[in-house]
């Protein structure tokens, strides 16, 4: 099955395109994980027991979990394995290093622990892309584009009048030959970028960041974000998993979860989408 | 200790600007290691007891260790604590989050591992930088300003013109307040694109990759690279950790860091620096 099929039968299955990155940190842990020795995998399997019915996908980032050591990739590790194999997952990595070192994330993310998709960044060009996808039909990476971040203007340019860094990504990875998924990283503080995005890249899957916490304009994210087969994959991560901080985290993660959830499908009918 | 003055001292007591990349390859490990159950801790262990005395840092690559998923972090994380804590440790990892992220990553590196430096990646602007170095006095990071790659081309503009996105990162972060040091990673494959980069950053160490199997220019990397304190880090990887495929993998590994080593001094006294 293709990457874009994976998400399209998971987006109708729980009749979402909301995504819920893992990212566990330690002084946000609610009470009771706060107290287990081991916090990370406990706390992960509680939120995913919470939520699998109401996401098209799992985005754990690696860095909250290197900040525990080896441990913390442990943790990973059997995160990934106990997530439904039937809901993709999308390592959030940003790796962008030259292509013999790609290929070893590749092997390592892809190959060993059979996630679906890794966010990788473009700066060093296409040996970004193209040892991590090039040969695998059923994978696919998300290509920074434009981030979400208050100092994304330090180098990634007008997006939104086509000019600049994150314009010249869009454009010039168009045409790299991949037998995998080529997405893009948009975020949505800046909406009407989402628009120019997507004239760019029309075939390419979004992956949304910036929803909830970083505050991003939901409306756009629904407006732009569908590609031909599937809706975009809308992340939210703060202010779904911590939403409560004592004992009843799970409970809360799940109602933050339907609500944002469900606020997506109002826009979705709204739009005809 | 301040990095560059931990960087000068290994510098001066090993008479060695080389610096040894980490980087296991399952394919490429000779042909002992190749028969161990857990091959990467006691394939690097061999490496560093071979050059310890030849270096001024180590740098292991993230990405070679994720391929074994996370054993492979934990033999990263033994192979950190097993090198001599007077040789500096720069992880290539090359994160470039937004801010709460590099600041995880941070706090696994620095504080959990308490390696002296990591790679970053500047797409997402100053945010890659300040969570990590902003209050770290001892501890380095290196900007990817030209990487030495093929593709590197494809967004990274004319450096030896001053113009593009290597010019833009090493001028605009010139700017970024950080207790820590901003060093920047220069490719050593377009040498004089190494005289612009010291031009536009004067004070910054430089970490010059592609000496060796990737065929950069090492005179080049010598008459450029020194700042006002150290040396430039010249790191070479596969022709030294695999320089041979047999029993005898250590010491021919100790004969091609001696030659590179020697021979970087041999440029050294001709230049005068």
């Amino acid at each position: 099955m293709s990457y874009l099929d994976k998400v399209k039968a998971a987006q109708d299955r729980n009749n979402s395109w909301l995504c819920i990155g893992l990212d566990p940190q330690p002084e946000r842990l609610p009470l009771p994980a706060a107290r287990w020795d081991e916090p990370v995998l406990p706390f992960n399997k509680a939120i995913i027991e919470a939520t699998a019915d109401l996401v098209c996908a799992y985005k754990p980032n690696l860095g909250f979990y290197l900040q525990w050591g080896a441990a913390g990739i442990i943790a990973l590790e059997r995160t990934i394995a106990y997530i439904p194999d039937d809901i993709p997952i999308i390592v959030d990595c940003k790796t962008g290093d030259i292509g013999h070192t790609q290929a070893a994330w590749a092997a390592g993310l892809f190959d060993e622990w059979d996630v679906d998709a890794i966010t990788v960044n473009p700066y060093v060009g296409a040996e970004a892309v193209l040892p991590v996808i090039g040969k695998r039909p059923d994978k696919a990476v998300y290509i920074l584009a434009r981030t979400s971040n208050p100092s994304a203007m330090d180098f990634q340019g007008k997006l939104a009048l086509g000019e600049g860094l994150s314009a010249a990504v869009l454009r010039r990875s168009q045409g790299w030959q991949t037998a995998g998924h080529k997405g893009y990283v948009v975020g949505a503080t800046y909406p009407e970028e989402l628009a120019v995005a997507r004239q760019l890249a029309p075939a390419a899957n979004f992956l949304i960041p910036g929803v909830g916490a970083q505050g991003g304009d939901l409306e756009a994210a629904v407006k732009y974000g569908s590609d031909a087969v599937a809706g975009p994959v809308i992340n939210a991560s703060r202010n779904v998993i911590y939403a409560s901080a004592g004992v009843d985290f799970a409970e809360a993660a799940r109602n933050a979860a339907q609500k944002l959830r469900d606020q997506i499908n109002r826009l979705r009918s709204a739009g005809g989408s």
